[in-house]
């Protein structure tokens, strides 16, 4: 299997699928609706779906599964980018640039851009729940609801924002360091891939690999957004370059330098590829995905 | 029964349950979880979980099935709560006092009030599907969460403040006025008592009545809140009086003068009674929260 064709055939269903389930409403919603579109088709890299898609597959062993699960792994994209939308507002991070294009609310307005960020994450539970699209057990559906709304909640995704925004210019300890990348990027990794195996049927000691696996590309993934941030340019991550180190925030760079966290991520890689040594062959997209975590340039 | 009893009654068990269900964590989210509790615990009404209570007591027949229908009660409490800390940000309608105390934004910031709105939303929907604490079926569970997440969504709550927002000060149509609060405050609190309906196990005639009693008491809801912003003082409301008119926002009062606006609260109170009548006796609580609505002085 070629990494690169399966990462951009993955993308396009994930994309296909969004588009599919996006609401289209005509009248007064309209122009709310798009302030949601504009930040979810602005071309991410679609990891957490389709890190959810593979998870899937590798338990259930088919890819007949994939149609039911598509709208998790929607679900789980929707999450990520009304962090993202929230965490570019000027009463955060004041990004002007996401994915190379203008971000939320430099094009709506603050006010708007709060409000897409708040109707992405309400979808996204939408998605989860919606009987027209869901063709899981409902046992396991709520399984996933509540795997994924711990990993986006106040102890996941929005506490680690939280905790990074309060600390941002102070001096924080790595215990801390680590605790802030875990719950702000780290936990819906985990999550996505965990959704995709509960959703294939994944018994408590595969949910237990997963969640192994998840863990280290989610750290893996951290350190990489942070060497990124230092070695590449604001033309190819699509994002500021350089504004870690402006904004006075910690990352793995500043507490160990370049080359140690290179060597950090590529053993967090390790590890994940690891916990997945009871699968066998059916583990190869999750392999891949992990390498690809590791030698991304964006 | 005693109305006011029933409320404060109602009122105590949900913020038992409340107290219960919340994160109670030291270390590093100990602070994060302070401003969800702030404003959580700022002495609200109650009324959506009031609804949801009453709604799921009418269905069933039992207050032994109560305890399973409290934390869907409380999920919309948090449901409320976030839209209120976001609808109150500087970027939004900029308010310094909610239920007689400072907003959120003026105690912890802008950024953390933004935050402590996100982590209540995804908190809500923790509570819909935390296995700790529900004993409703899954299927039903799922339902719950599809109508809450709806209502809450893009084309509701989060929809309508949109309208809100980008309308203020300008002329708008009745038809829209009525668009804005349906979606904005109309569609949670039928969510509200509809949730409580499908915990209590109603069938699709039972469902139609209360949605049908939720919209009408939705509409009076909206329509008394647009006089008491008339007619009450700030010390009385806990929040800003007069300010829709100040804004230039369009209400009942403002398209059919104050007498005209109270008549119709009262038929839409008539109206919700009457979509109960084939309830019996049972339905003497929603019957009095109806009529407690329209009397209501905050």
């Amino acid at each position: 299997m070629e990494t690169k064709t399966y990462l951009n055939e993955q993308k396009e269903r994930v994309e296909e699928a969004l588009s599919r389930y996006m609401l289209k409403v005509g009248g007064e919603f309209a122009d709310h609706i798009d302030t949601l579109r504009y930040s979810l088709f602005a071309g991410g890299k679609r990891i957490r779906p389709i890190l959810c898609l593979a998870g899937a597959r590798l338990i259930s062993g088919t890819a007949d599964n994939d149609e039911a699960v598509l709208p998790i792994a929607c679900a789980l994209e929707c999450l990520h980018t009304y962090s993202l939308i929230h965490d570019d507002l000027p009463a955060m991070d004041d990004d002007a640039l996401r994915r190379g294009k203008p971000t939320n609310h430099v094009v709506y307005g603050e006010a708007a851009a709060i409000l897409a960020g708040d109707a992405l994450q309400c979808f996204a539970f939408d998605l989860l729940s919606n009987s027209d699209h869901i063709r899981i057990p409902p046992q396991a559906m709520l399984e996933i609801i509540s795997v994924v709304s711990r990993a986006a909640g106040p102890l996941g995704m929005v506490g680690g924002q939280y905790l990074d925004v309060v600390h941002e210019g102070r001096e924080i300890s790595y215990d801390l360091l680590r605790t802030i990348h875990r719950s702000k990027t780290g936990k819906l990794i985990t999550a996505s891939v965990l959704a995709g195996g509960i959703a294939g049927g994944a018994d408590q000691r595969q949910k237990k690999n997963l969640t192994e696996f998840g863990n280290a590309i989610g750290l893996a993934f951290q350190i990489v957004d942070d060497i990124l941030n230092v070695e590449s340019t604001t033309e190819a991550l699509g994002k500021a370059a350089g504004s870690d180190s402006a904004r006075g925030k910690a990352t793995y760079p500043a507490f160990f330098g370049l080359e140690q966290s290179k060597k950090m991520a590529a053993d967090a890689v390790d590890s994940a590829v690891r916990s997945l040594n009871g699968f066998g062959d059916d583990a190869a997209p999750l392999r891949a995905l992990a390498q690809y975590i590791l030698t991304r340039t964006k």
